[in-house]
């Protein structure tokens, strides 16, 4: 059973402990290997555990123990590690984030579109429960991460910033025919899923809204994100090779 | 335990289910009420079922059986029903989809962008699965559904769009400045969760791809999906208010 408290995390699943041993080979403290597994992607795996001196183990008690999944037949323990965001970078704000499947999915989407700086304020889920890991695919490996108790904590120990709360009270729309631009880099706000963003933020930079049909009484948070990710990259940031 | 061969499904959740009663109460056919239940929402459903005359239940059994979150106190059961496409709308497309919440969020996009008419190919995660309902926030009560077995019965069963497959092999980018107008309606094509559209679909009208940086793998299909429908009914379809 992972506790949030404990110093490791794990990667469940074949391809996100490859991503891991790319990526972070000096964090893995353990490869855990199921007895029945034979399949694709174990030898690249043995070889990123040789190459890089990491301890292998084959059994069963930690698939019993982690994975509700089925087809899940590696396991990665690795030590969870601090990589505050750049001050002075475009930021993705995440204010009282409460599901992991979700915050997973958004660190996706984050990387995809280069944003690769993500804060989050608590409460909200532990970023580093394995279910986040698994639903971001490994993409939070490519993220630096800063926690904060407060947005106001966040703005006092950040550089000014374009601010974007997105609400569903907002007046303006978002579309990059209308998204301000200046010198400063943007944040990008979004609140918790059941409840949005507090009134408070309508007095912060410039409040947008995703149009939608009145059918619906708002978007899926990670597809919220993605929107805002895809429209603010394409139009505020030209290169994504990062 | 919900079978998909059987006559009707369920609404799990008290939101969920005052959105089937104002949607659809000629198809319920009976609300579950757990003992337990004092809490918001309460009066609405009375009210609701009995201004339909529907018939309403206490008790606890169906609660065990089908829902395994803990904060489900009302469930609608309801005769599923056959609402087909209309031929000559836009279309939203999925090629075999596989997982029930994704095509829920997918649902709830479609009906927030103005994509009522949703193609499903099969084989495909069944559309009245319970899971489905609930993470569509009851949009699919608002959407126009057809399957078919194969894209050329679809093809052949409907009159010619603008087809739009969305894949990672594409050579044209998503961005409305770039998307060909004509006076057909437009179809957008979203392949697998895991396999994306077979290669045959860069054949089929205008593959696009939505550019993101290399350090993923692709898009989480809900948040492709999404920002697709965003472009296209931003840019395409200038009104949103169906």
């Amino acid at each position: 059973m992972y506790k949030k408290n404990q110093p490791t995390s794990y990667t469940l699943g074949i391809t996100l402990t490859i991503e891991l041993l790319k990526t972070h080979p000096e964090l893995v403290k353990m490869i855990y290997c199921h007895p029945e597994y034979t399949g694709e992607g174990l030898e690249k795996i043995i070889e990123l555990v040789y190459a890089n001196g990491i301890k292998m183990t084959v059994g069963t008690k930690i698939f019993n123990t982690l994975s509700q999944k089925e087809n899940c037949y590696v396991i990665g323990e690795f030590t969870k590690f601090d990589n505050p965001i750049v001050k002075e970078n475009n930021h993705l704000v995440l204010v009282n984030p409460s599901d992991a499947g979700n915050m997973g999915t958004i660190m996706r989407s984050a990387v995809g579109f280069g944003f690769n700086d993500l804060v989050i304020i608590t409460p909200a889920v532990d970023h580093y429960n394995p279910k986040v890991v698994r639903s971001s695919m490994g993409a939070i490996f490519h993220l630096r991460i800063s926690t904060y108790e407060s947005f106001e904590t966040y703005l006092n120990d950040n550089l000014p910033h374009d601010y974007f709360p997105f609400m569903l009270k907002a007046k303006a729309s978002l579309n990059w025919e209308f998204i301000p631009r200046s010198a400063k880099p943007v944040a990008l706000i979004f609140g918790n899923e059941a409840t949005g963003l507090p009134d408070s933020f309508l007095n912060v930079g410039t409040p947008l809204i995703i149009n939608h049909s009145k059918a619906i009484d708002s978007l899926n948070l990670p597809t919220a994100v993605g929107i805002a990710l895809y429209e603010f990259s394409k139009n505020v940031f030209k290169s994504k090779s990062e």
